[in-house]
């Protein structure tokens, strides 16, 4: 047969690492802290059922939600964008320059198609997450691990692998980032958008999680600091409003944004017209703020069950984020515990049956770096589950210790 | 600023003429028979809502139309696929080889991340569907014109260029093709499918409009003839459902199948979750029988006024083609007339004010072919402006040759 294309090679290793991830997700059986979807309960079906009756008995709207759409996305959802989630995060920008896309990944595919010739280097976090590493492999560039603290990305390592590197772009997620949990602090944002602008590289700000926060205060993004248009912007309404949409957008300057279109055009026209407009809907009918609350209170409840359960049950040594909002901690164990060797009995063996996602996964390096460190979801279980499943994960643990 | 990667200057040219085209077809004071969107009496308008209004009750679909969903697409409609649409047709194929996509131009982009290394040859047909040009020439492919008769692409000469440029992809459209309405005949396009098998090239069937036929029988399509899985067959659902649901589907063997996961996966992740069940839902419920009599039976008026409309105000000389389904009818003007240059006046002038898109975009050959030729589409057009926008184009037509 035709031989594939160089790039379904370059990407087949993270590609495998996701195929397993969307396997393991599936078991029933399983107490999973693996998955970064969203929890059940957490998604508004009454509100969209309501929307829908009455959207579609307006002749205009339903002519609208089944016909071919603008490539930008629906006019309501791109200013509800504007005026509902950036000005109140500082940061101000016109409709014009908001791009609806198909979830929060495809920003990143497009920003690739933009602006990745095979060879460039991306700058990543170390760790960073792997779904958007199988994008970068997947359009042959290299990714090289920048180091991270409990601030986040570290803004001098981070100067001097510009410099050495030379990258096309620079890959942040500031916030509750995925997989450590860990927050960008408000200095480290501002350096972050200088070095971009210093340098001539594009910071990809890729921040899903900002709008779940639980505890602390908000903190500007680093769009909200960029002076030169090098910061683009991603975000997604998967976790304020329904993964399944698969709805995002993407805010960048004119330049770029012309291109976007050219991009978005050539990879599926449009985003689906019914998700924008019941989106839209949702946040024009004035749903947002009680839904948004009644999720952080869920998800707040559920991490704080989660790092209690964490200390009380996992072994002397174990170090792990806090995180003031998302879906993630982030566990590192003490040495000796190989977390990719330990998940094939946490999941098989019939008394564990936990499910957590390896951390090596998460670092670009390949050297084994984080083989003793776990991304732990909690956004998707129950929190008596919670209990449970950190309780046999982390006797498990500590029977390897002994 | 950053310099944007190659692929966004090698696809520059046919992106400009695709945002063009987004343009013009918005004007509300046009006649337009530019663009290819649906009748928006051909849209299910009252049966989304019903069925959006039920599923959304059962707690179980309701939580998966709003949570993450398989890579694959909702296992409801890749079935539906297989037994509804393909089956009938002539084709038979397991569910595990059909992917949902996002619309009916994803599989292309996905077969072209598949495949397509940059100066890669894909083989089209001329003239061709210019949206599908714009993904080819973002991955940087050399498109090569097969020459094309009224029985649609010439087997001798697609040989000749197989042995030629030898490509890694044929791209057809074998049934009422966009731009021509032309139909590839039976014993052709068992011809194309042996190329592809003798030659090891991918044939790409591109085949949205098949399902909507108006007059003459069914043919099997290319794929129906393939024994080694070179032809790949990708669909839509935009004629027979909704285009703005942005739902497609593609078919290839295991092989293929593998890598389409991974590509899309790192494309979008999925396809839109409602859109999915709602569409499938439509088939579960039986509604697609007489909704499909429905649109052939609307779409088959607009045709033949269209024709007869041509045939009564285009002056003598022109040519046009018969199409038994699709949305468009090509007509070739007598020499003399470029289209290109007639396009301003035709919608510019007040007493005109009619849009069609002409020919020569359609050609990658680039040489001003096709300069006298237009693509004229009838489908979303009520019978009444047809006859008005033929009566004016077909006068003004008939003003240059005096």
């Amino acid at each position: 047969m035709s031989k594939f294309a160089e790039r379904m090679t370059t990407m087949e290793k993270s590609a495998a690492t996701i195929r397993y991830l969307f396997g393991a997700m599936n078991d029933p059986g399983i107490i999973s802290f693996g998955g970064g979807a969203p929890a059940k309960e957490a998604l508004p079906i009454d509100i969209v059922r309501e929307i829908t009756n009455d959207i579609m008995r307006i002749d205009k709207r339903g002519v609208e939600a089944l016909q071919y759409g603008p490539v930008m996305g629906v006019p309501d959802l791109r200013e509800i964008v504007v005026n509902d989630l950036l000005a109140p995060k500082g940061v101000r920008c016109n409709v014009e320059n908001v791009m609806i896309t198909s979830g929060g990944l495809e920003p990143i595919n497009l920003m690739c198609q933009l602006y990745i010739n095979p060879g460039d280097v991306i700058l990543v976090e170390s760790p960073t997450f792997m779904h958007s590493v199988e994008i970068f492999e997947m359009f042959q560039a290299k990714c090289i691990a920048v180091d991270m603290d409990d601030n986040g990305i570290v803004p001098e390592d981070l100067e001097v692998k510009i410099k050495k590197y030379e990258p096309k772009m620079v890959y942040v997620i500031p916030t509750f980032q995925n997989p450590t949990g860990r927050t960008l602090s408000l200095d480290r944002r501002r350096k972050v958008a200088e070095l971009g602008s210093k340098y001539d590289v594009i910071i990809l700000e890729d921040d899903p999680y900002r709008d779940i926060r639980y505890s602390g205060s908000d903190l500007l993004p680093i769009k909200a600091f960029d002076e030169t248009g090098h910061t683009v912007l991603a975000n997604s309404f998967s976790k304020i409003f329904s993964p399944g949409s698969r709805l995002g957008y993407v805010l960048a300057n004119d330049e770029i944004t012309a291109k976007l279109f050219d991009a978005k055009s050539a990879t599926n026209s449009h985003t689906s017209m019914l998700p924008q407009i019941i989106c839209a809907e949702f946040f024009k009918r004035g749903y947002y703020p009680a839904h948004h609350k009644m999720i952080c209170d869920l998800y707040r409840e559920r991490r704080d069950i989660m790092i209690e359960s964490i200390d009380k049950f996992f072994p002397e040594g174990t170090k792990r984020t806090f995180p003031d909002g998302g879906l993630f901690t982030w566990a590192e164990l003490p040495d000796g515990i190989n977390t990719t060797e330990l998940l094939a009995e946490s999941t098989g063996n019939p008394e564990v049956k936990v499910a957590y996602v390896a951390g090596e996964s998460f670092f670009t390096e390949g050297n084994g770096k984080g083989n003793n460190c776990m991304r732990i979801s909690f956004g998707g279980v129950a929190p008596e589950k919670i209990r449970i499943g950190a309780e046999k994960l982390g006797k498990l643990i500590c029977s390897k210790l002994k």
